[in-house]
């Protein structure tokens, strides 16, 4: 089989890349090693950049998410028992983030996927790109004891952190950057309205915490954790106690509980491979960086890199100029170090840092001090958190 | 002997609280350990917000700084081999710095105390605030092998790091937090012309320099060190070549070396004490905080000190108010550290730190591109560094 792009990863890169490229008539086929109902029942983020929204109509896919989306104009940084709110669009001269859940987000590519009728393979085993420092490269995957193989004219690897694309790169090819922090996120999904129409972010002395949701009767709550905390140590009622006890006094009473449908732990990393593109391979999303939840970047960074892979493939098939192929990753990483230094910030201003010392700790309560003081810190705050121009 | 205010160290801070309370009545006395020809000799920085030439036009000693200081509407960062300049003036409604050297602005405030017939007692020996615990303070000290003793309503610690004052507080009376950098500054000063009419703020893979002045033909020039450098392994040449290793092509061209007539590292170190008033006593300047030398926040955060001491005690003998002075701590405190942070951010931006690791390289570089390309990053910069307001 032959395609002109061959995408390995059905997540949201993978879907909108492909979606992007079916809808200009280049020839995708999409490789997943997971099944399609364990895609679609992936718990991720779900605070989308106006970038991301826009490519989601460009993609055509965009009808149900500007229905069922939730546009917040702000969210409040909450400590020292009050709430600050970072009023999105006045800072940012009318931008906003809109609330979706990327499960939401990818049925709606699957589907539209499915409706056009192009071909994607589940429960691919083995995906491996293949030749793609030459002119030639190739894709070869197992399926019900058979090895197949798709020639292709570029490879897009969308298959996340661990899968085989930047695997497949040889070491001495790829340099990577990483920082692990020293904690972890407890998350819960429950079927209660949120406390807040709006996110909160709050520093507490007892660690950072998060009231954020999926809709206005499902709420996404997390509380930083130690690492070597267990998600079955925390029954709902510890989990609803200790969240409140680092939230302002009006949030903490106005909480609605209930039973929790999800909870786990999330370690926190940053993480960037330099460079993303490798021949005729190209790294998209997870698979080249991942970020710290803080700030909500993972998904909107994915969607930056789609929409400068896009541009560069369009410049080969219409233009036949490699250019922007060749720009990919240089395009790609100016704005990944920029959201990557955002998130580290955000992570390192709102979480309590189990090692830090006194003056550290002084630094961190000046800078939320100063950054609620000064419309000028809120503004660089802000313009981070509605998402840089691409 | 008695006085309204004894004030420990005649430095700007003490000075310029003597010249404002001497001008509003209030009788004081400055007692110093060091000659009057030690601190006319002195070299120190010479930056000055508004605030501070505010309180020097107050004190009716600006006659000469606006003559002979330098007006400066903006500065450049200079890095990646380019100059990137931030528009002080422009990105902050109007406001600028003015460039006159400490020690000038020292000996206008000498001059003015002598002429107006104020008592300062130089080479003071053991000078030590007792008593402010209760209702009668009093200062002792020894010269000429004679015990002194001044009793006064309050003690004002002008007297620096080194100085008695915060020492005579009980240890468990106060906090410290304090940072130590793993590096130094080698400063020179040298009769030459500087290399750009603004100061130039250097990040190079070699290690910070700032190109800086005190007049239009006298240049103070830093490199940074290594702490265990010392400042006769440097000849005039050796600095002058490695000034221009670390400077964009144009600057390095265009300078003009010579030879240096002061030439000393300095150690890099925040420290801050809390609280700033014991009782009776006020720890004013350096004897209550450091800042490293980048963003030029030491002799400015003096003179806040200075402002919000100088109201509390004019509450005090005006208004039959002491709730001015009960604040001093913390009013002075807000502004200290928010100033404590922009020199810790300024100096981790600007620095190569020798252990820092690739991630955090990344993230300094990432800083300065995302600094450079928004207004509202830039504005940051600017406003913290022309100084937040009183």
């Amino acid at each position: 089989m032959r395609v002109q792009v061959a995408i390995i990863g059905s997540g949201p890169s993978g879907l909108l890349l492909g979606q992007l490229l079916g809808d200009a008539g280049i020839e995708t086929i999409i490789l997943d090693r997971a099944s399609r109902e364990h895609i679609l029942s992936r718990v991720r983020a779900g605070v989308l950049e106006e970038g991301m929204v826009g490519l989601m109509d460009k993609a055509g896919v965009g009808t149900r998410m500007h229905a069922e989306g939730l546009p917040h104009d702000g969210f409040s940084l909450a400590f020292d028992g009050r709430d600050h709110r970072i009023d999105l669009f006045g800072l940012t001269d009318g931008k906003r983030v809109t609330v979706y859940g990327q499960t939401e987000l990818t049925r709606d590519l699957i589907e539209k996927r499915e409706a056009d009728g192009r071909p994607t393979v589940y429960e691919a085993a083995n995906v491996t790109p293949q030749g793609f420092d030459g002119e030639s490269p190739f894709v070869t995957y197992e399926k019900d004891g058979i090895t197949h193989r798709i020639d292709c004219d570029f490879i897009a690897g969308c298959d996340g952190f661990h899968g085989a694309s930047r695997k497949a790169v040889p070491e001495n090819a790829i340099r990577t950057f990483e920082k692990v922090y020293p904690f972890g996120w407890l998350g819960i999904l429950a079927d209660v309205p949120p406390v807040s129409h709006e996110l909160v972010y709050a520093n507490h002395p007892r660690g950072f915490a998060l009231c954020s949701m999926r809709s206005q009767t499902r709420s996404r709550y997390y509380i930083q954790c130690a690492l070597d905390e267990k998600a079955e140590a925390w029954s709902d009622g510890r989990f609803w106690d200790e969240l409140r006890r680092r939230l302002p006094a009006h949030h903490a009473e106005a909480m609605v509980t209930g039973a929790s449908f999800e909870k786990s732990i999330a370690p926190l990393r940053s993480f960037v491979a330099e460079p993303m593109r490798f021949g005729r391979l190209f790294l998209v999303g997870d698979a080249a960086h991942i970020v710290p939840p803080t700030g909500a970047k993972g998904l909107n960074l994915a969607a930056s890199d789609v929409h400068y892979l896009f541009a560069g493939l369009m410049e080969h098939y219409k233009d036949r100029s490699n250019a922007g192929i060749e720009a990919y990753s240089g395009r790609a990483l100016a704005r990944v170090w920029k959201a990557v230094r955002f998130s580290w910030w955000m992570t390192t201003m709102l979480h309590r840092f189990p090692d830090t010392g006194d003056f550290d700790q002084k630094i961190q309560e000046a800078e939320l001090a100063y950054l609620t003081h000064s419309r000028a810190a809120e503004t660089v705050l802000a313009e981070n958190y509605v998402g840089l121009p691409y």
